[in-house]
C-alpha cells in the first residue's frame, strides 16, 4: 500500500513487491486492486477477517492483474472492499470505510469502495474492481469517477473471490475518460460488434421515472451534452414486469448464488459479519430453489427484452444511482431504503449481463452524480470510446 | 487449526507444520497459542483484522512456543484472542466468541479466550495465553480451567504482541493439576527461593467482602479443601488505599501503556474496533502522564506491602472471579460492569506482579468457578505444586 493513506482506501499488507513490465501501454500508470483479486505475494481478505485468515500468501496473481502488469501498470497495492463483496455502502465493519475522494462526508459506496476511494483520492490512476449488484457503478457515480460493468465475462474473474458468478462481473475505474480507455484497451479486445458512428440513444422514461425530480432536473444538463454528441433521445420503456418484480428476480438469483458461494464458510466458522451484511446473507440462506429458477427464467426473457430494444446500434442514457452519495452519518436503516431504491436501476445491466458505464457528468450540492451510458451485450469497448467522446464534447 | 473446531476457538489459518520433538517431557500432549505469540508460518493477528493484514507470515517463532515444541508437545493451532488483547468478554466483534467447553450457554471470558474455549472443549491438552489484567485467571475461572499468571517477567513474552509492558505476563491452561505441572517445569526453572513445605495461609477478608454472599457461601467448600491441605487461613486486610483507588490506579497504568503500544496504529490505520475495545482505547488514549505517575507510584507502594504481608511463605487464598461467567446473551453494559467488579479482585497481582494460580474448585447453578493462591514473587513453581497437592486432596 501507499506510505500515505489518508483515505483509508488500501488494505495495510506488507509491501511485496510485484513486478511489471519496463514498457507498455499502460505505462506510468499506478493501479490498485480490490481484494477480492489474489496478488501473487499478498494474502486475499474479501473483506472478512476469517476469510484473510485462510487465505494465507497466494502464489498466483489474477491473470486480469497480470495483463496490466504486463501491459507496464505499477501495482501499489490491495484495496478494501465491503464485506465479501456483498454490500453497496463502502464500510466494512473489520476494514473500515474508505473515503470519498470527491465528497469526504458522504459514503465512497461499494462494494469496490477502496478503489474508488484510492482513485477520486489521487492515490493511484486507476483501480480494478467487480460489480455484481452495482459494485462499480455505486462508488463510481459517488465518487464522480469513469467506471464500468463489462458485459458479464467479458473480463476475467478468474483468481477472484466469487459472490453470485452469473452475476459477478470484473470493472474498473479512472477519474478521466483518456486513462479509462488507455486501460479498456488492454483489459478488453476490440468489439466483435461494435456499435455504429451514429448510435440510437435510448431514453428509459420508465426508469428516470424513479427519480426525484431535483436528481432528474440535475442530470438534465448532463443528457443534453450526450445528445449534443450522440443525437437527441428518443423515449422508450426498459422495464419488463415492473421494478418491484425485476428487483425481487435479481435479488433472488443473486442471493441464491452468494449463499452458494459462502453458505458453508458462514455455516462452519460462523464469521461475526457487519451490520446489513450479516442479514442479506441470513436472507439468501432462504431463498429458494424456485425462486432462484423463476429468477434465472425472467432473466433470459429480459435479456431477449432488452436486445430487440437496443438491437446492435441502441445506447440507452440513465442515472446510475437515484442521488448523490449518502452522508457517512446516515443510518443503517436509510442505508438500506438507499441501497434497495438503487437495485431498481442497478438490475437493468445486472439481469441482462450488458455493460453499463457510468461518467462522472453532473454534481449535486457539490457531490459527484454519475450518468450512465447502457449498451448491448459486448459493445463494451465502443461505450469506453462513446464516453470519451463525450468527455471531450 | 484442528479440522473440528466446533469451539471456533481457532483461528483458521491455513495449516502449516511446525516441527517438535519427537521425545520430552510433553510428549503426547497438544497445545494451542494465543495468537499473539509468533509461529513460523503463521501470521499473528492479535485479534484485529488490519493487524493480521500487516502481519506478513512470520519467520520466527516466540522462545516460550519454541521451548514447548522443543519439549515434545504438538503445536495444533492459533487461538482467538479479544481484540487486541483488550477485554475480558471472550467476544471478538471480528473473529467471534470461542465456546466456554465447561459451560456453552456462557462467555469464555477473555483476552484468551479461545486457548480457554480449546482446552475446555478437549480440543488440545493445554494452551498459552497472556494475562495483563486477568485475561488467563478470569478465563481460567469461567471455563473450569487450572490457569496461572506467573510473577511478571518470569515466562518470556518475546515474539508476542505487547499491550502494556510493565502488566503484561505469559501463562497457560490445563484441565487438570498433572498436566499443568508438566507444562510449568517445562516453561519455567525451578523457583530460587521456594515456598516452604508449611505455608501460611491468608484469607484477605476485604477482599472476600467484595463478593456477593451467595459467591462467598459456593467457594467455602473449596476454601475448607485448601486449607484441608495447608492448615487453616488467617485473616488478613491484602488492599491498601481501598479498592476504588487500586482499581483506578491500575487502569490508569494500563491504559497509559496501553495506548502508547497501539495508539500510532489506531491513529494512523483507523481499524473499526468491536464494541468495548473502541471505548477502552479511546478512555485510554485520555490518561494523562501524571495519572500513569501516580498509578506506578501506588504499584511500588503495594508491591512492597503485599510483600511485606507474604513474606517468603505467605499464600493469599482468593477468589479469582466475582462470580461464574455471564451469559453470552447479556448485554454490553451489564458485561463492562462486571467487569469492573473483577479488576477489584484482579488488581492484586496486577499491580503486584505476584503470581496468580486459579483452581477449578467451585460450581454454582452447573458452572465453573475458580479459587485462586496468589504467592510472593517468585513462588510459581511452589504454587503449582501446591495446587497438584490440593487437587489430589
Amino acid at each position: 500500500m501507499p506510505l500515505h493513506d489518508p483515505a483509508h482506501a488500501f488494505v495495510p499488507y506488507p509491501d511485496v513487491p510485484v513486478p511489471h513490465a519496463g514498457h507498455g501501454p499502460l505505462c506510468g500508470l499506478s493501479f490498485g486492486v480490490k481484494d477480492l483479486f489474489d496478488v501473487a505475494g499478498y494474502p486475499t481478505g474479501g473483506g472478512n477477517p476469517l476469510m484473510l485468515a485462510m487465505s494465507g500468501v497466494k502464489i498466483r496473481t489474477a491473470p486480469t492483474v497480470q495483463r496490466l502488469l504486463d501491459a507496464g501498470a505499477r501495482f501499489v497495492g490491495k484495496t478494501v472492499t465491503d464485506e465479501l463483496a456483498f454490500s453497496m455502502n463502502g464500510n466494512n465493519a473489520h476494514f473500515g470505510a474508505p473515503i470519498n475522494g470527491a465528497a469526504p462526508d458522504s459514503i465512497s459506496g461499494g462494494s469496490s469502495s477502496g478503489s474508488a476511494s484510492a482513485v477520486s483520492s489521487r492515490l493511484c490512476d486507476f483501480a480494478l474492481g467487480t460489480d455484481t449488484g452495482g459494485s462499480v457503478r455505486a462508488p463510481a457515480s459517488h465518487c464522480g469517477l469513469y467506471g464500468i460493468r463489462p458485459t458479464h465475462g467479458r473480463i476475467s474473474l478468474e483468481g477472484a473471490l466469487d459472490l453470485s458468478p452469473s452475476l459477478d462481473t470484473c470493472g474498473f475505474f479512472a477519474r478521466d475518460a483518456a486513462t479509462f480507455e488507455r486501460v479498456a484497451e488492454v483489459l478488453m479486445a476490440p468489439d466483435a460488434t461494435p456499435l455504429p458512428e451514429a448510435v440510437r440513444l435510448l431514453r428509459p422514461e420508465d426508469v428516470w421515472a424513479l427519480l426525484d425530480a431535483e436528481v432528474n432536473e440535475t442530470l438534465s444538463t448532463a443528457v443534453q451534452r450526450v445528445e449534443s454528441v450522440l443525437g437527441p433521445a428518443r423515449p422508450v420503456h426498459a422495464a419488463l414486469d415492473g421494478f418491484d418484480a425485476m428487483y425481487w428476480h435479481f435479488r433472488h438469483v443473486q442471493g441464491h448464488e452468494a449463499w452458494g458461494t459462502h453458505g458453508a464458510f458462514i455455516t462452519r466458522f460462523a464469521p461475526p459479519l457487519g451490520p446489513g451484511v450479516a442479514e442479506r446473507f441470513a436472507w439468501s440462506s432462504q431463498v429458494s430453489d424456485a425462486q432462484a429458477s423463476a429468477g434465472q427464467a425472467f432473466r433470459e426473457r429480459f435479456r431477449r427484452h432488452l436486445g430487440e430494444l437496443l438491437g446492435t446500434d441502441g445506447v440507452l442514457v440513465m442515472p446510475t444511482m437515484p442521488d448523490i452519495a449518502p452522508l457517512r452519518s446516515d443510518s443503517e436503516a436509510s442505508l438500506e431504503d438507499y441501497r434497495n431504491r438503487s437495485i431498481r436501476l442497478l438490475c437493468l445491466a445486472g439481469l441482462s449481463g450488458f455493460p453499463q458505464l457510468s461518467m462522472p457528468l453532473a454534481q449535486r450540492h457539490g457531490a459527484p452524480l454519475g450518468l450512465s451510458l447502457l449498451g448491448p451485450a459486448g459493445s463494451d469497448r465502443s461505450l469506453v470510446r462513446l464516453a470519451r467522446r463525450i468527455a471531450a464534447a
